[in-house]
C-alpha cells in the first residue's frame, strides 16, 4: 500500500508529536511549515524533511495537509496557501469542520484527546482521535490515518467534537491548575519537595480508571465537614481568588455527590 | 526486635489500609474498634484480629494505640476510651497534635499524604508520610512506625501538616472534582464511552513529574484564548455553578502564567 504523502503546517507541540509519529510509521512527510526558520527548521530537522516558512510555498505534491495550528492562527494561515483541492484537515477541538470549506473541497478532522509537549514522546496508540470528512472517502482516508498511529478511533460531528474539548479543558487544563495551586501552598510552606505531592497526584487519577469520580471522591468538601472546611477557607485568607476557588469547587462537590446526575 | 502491638480505631479506608499494612509487615495488630459491628468484624475479619465496637473495652496490652477516624468524631471516641498512658497517635491532616493530650501523655501524629479506599491497596512504600511526637521517645517510637512501612518519612508540625492538607485537597478531592465535571460533559454528548477522557487524565498527571505545573500548562486558558473561552462559557450557559467555575479557572491560569509566584 502507497501511503500519503504528508505536509505538516505547525510546528507547536502537536504539530511536532505528529510529524515524528507519522514519519515513524513511514509515512512521506514532504515538508513542515512555520511562521519562523528556528522553528521550521528544529522540526524539519527532528526527521530530515525540508520546510519552509512561506505558507504560500507548500509543497504541492502532497497528498494530504495537517494543519496543527492554534485556532487564532488557522484561518489566517489556511488563506495564504493553496491546497489544489487535495485533502486538508486540521486537529482543533473547537474549530467546525466547515472553516476548509473554502480552501479545498476535500476537508476533514483529526482529533487527538491528549495534551502534547514538544519534547515529551506519548504513546500514540492509547490515544482517542475524534474524525470527520466532508464526504465518506475523505472519511475513509482521515480514518486510514488515524487508524494507522491509534487504536482508539472514533467519528464524532464537529459539535460533539467541541463538547469533547470542553471536557478536555476540565480534565487537564482545570486538574493540572489544582496542581499548579497545591504545590504553591508547599512551596509557602517550605520545608518539603514538591514532589511529596506525586503518589497523591498518581493514586488520585489511577482510582477513576476503575471507579467514577464521583464514586472516587474522598475529604472535607463531599462530607461537607464544615469545620475543616472553615479552616482551609481561613488559611486562603491572603489569596482571596484561590479563597473563593476553594469555597466554589467544595460546594459544587457536595451538590453533586448528593444531587449528581453521575 | 520486638514489634509493638497495635490496636487500630477506626474501620474506614485508610484504618482498613493501615491494619492490612501493618499486619503485613508483622505488627500484632490486637483489635480493631469501629462504632458498628458490621464494620468492626468486617475489618478484623480481614487479618483474623479481635475486635470490639465499644471503645471503653480496647485491650489495655496494646503498645500503640493508631486512631484513624473522621475529624468530627475523634475527640468524641477518645473521651470514652482508656489508654492507660499508652503511646496514642492520630491520622488527621488538619487536627493539632495537642488535643491528644487531654487522653495520654504520650502522643504523636502519623499522617500519610495518600487518598484511600477500602478496597484498593495502595504501595504504601512510596507514600509521603509525615509525624510528629510529644517528646523525643515518642517521636522516635512513631518514626519506627512510620519507616517500617514507608521510605518517604517527614517530621512536620501541626501547622505545617495543616497546609500539606490543604495542599492535598486541592491536588486530590479538587482534581478529582475536575474529573467528574469532565465526565459528566461526556456522558451528556452520549456517544463515547468516558474513559476516553483516561489517556488525558494520565498524562496530565505523568507530565509533572518532569514539569512544574506552570510549565506544564496548555490550553485556552494559558494563552487566553477569548474566541475559544467565550464559546466554551456559552456551551456552559445551562449550568451556571459549572459555568462560574470556568470562568474563575480560567481567569486564573492567566494570573498563574503571567505572575505566579512558581
Amino acid at each position: 500500500m502507497v501511503l500519503p504523502r504528508l505536509v505538516i503546517i505547525g510546528s507547536g507541540n502537536l504539530a511536532t508529536q505528529l510529524t515524528l509519529t507519522f514519519s515513524e510509521k513511514n509515512y512521506p512527510v514532504l515538508q513542515v511549515y512555520s511562521r519562523t526558520k528556528e522553528s521550521a527548521s528544529a522540526l524539519a530537522g527532528k526527521i530530515g524533511c525540508p520546510y519552509t516558512t512561506d505558507v504560500a510555498m507548500l509543497d504541492a505534491e502532497a497528498d494530504i495537509y495537517i494543519c496543527a495550528l492554534k485556532d487564532s492562527a488557522l484561518q489566517e494561515v489556511l488563506s495564504r496557501a493553496s491546497f489544489h483541492d487535495k485533502l486538508v484537515i486540521h486537529t482543533a477541538g473547537s474549530v467546525p469542520m466547515d472553516v476548509l470549506s473554502k480552501y479545498t473541497s476535500n476537508y476533514g478532522v483529526f482529533y487527538p484527546l491528549q495534551t502534547f509537549s514538544k519534547n515529551r514522546r506519548v504513546d500514540f496508540s492509547r490515544i482517542p482521535v475524534f474524525i470527520e470528512g466532508n464526504d465518506p472517502e475523505n472519511l475513509s482516508m482521515v480514518k486510514s490515518l488515524a487508524g494507522s498511529v491509534s487504536n482508539v478511533v472514533y467519528e464524532a460531528t464537529s459539535e460533539q467534537r467541541k463538547k469533547l474539548h470542553l471536557a478536555a479543558v476540565f480534565a487537564c487544563n482545570f486538574t493540572n491548575h489544582m496542581y499548579a495551586i497545591a504545590a504553591g501552598i508547599v512551596k509557602e510552606n517550605g520545608d518539603f519537595p514538591v514532589g511529596v505531592l506525586l503518589p497523591l497526584i498518581d493514586e488520585t487519577a489511577e482510582k477513576i480508571h476503575t471507579l467514577s469520580p464521583v464514586e472516587a471522591q474522598t475529604g472535607p468538601a463531599v462530607r461537607y465537614d464544615k469545620n475543616v472546611i472553615d479552616k482551609q477557607l481561613e488559611m486562603l485568607s491572603s489569596d482571596k481568588d484561590v479563597q473563593q476557588l476553594y469555597d466554589l469547587i467544595s460546594k459544587h462537590i457536595y451538590k453533586y455527590s448528593r444531587y449528581g446526575k453521575f
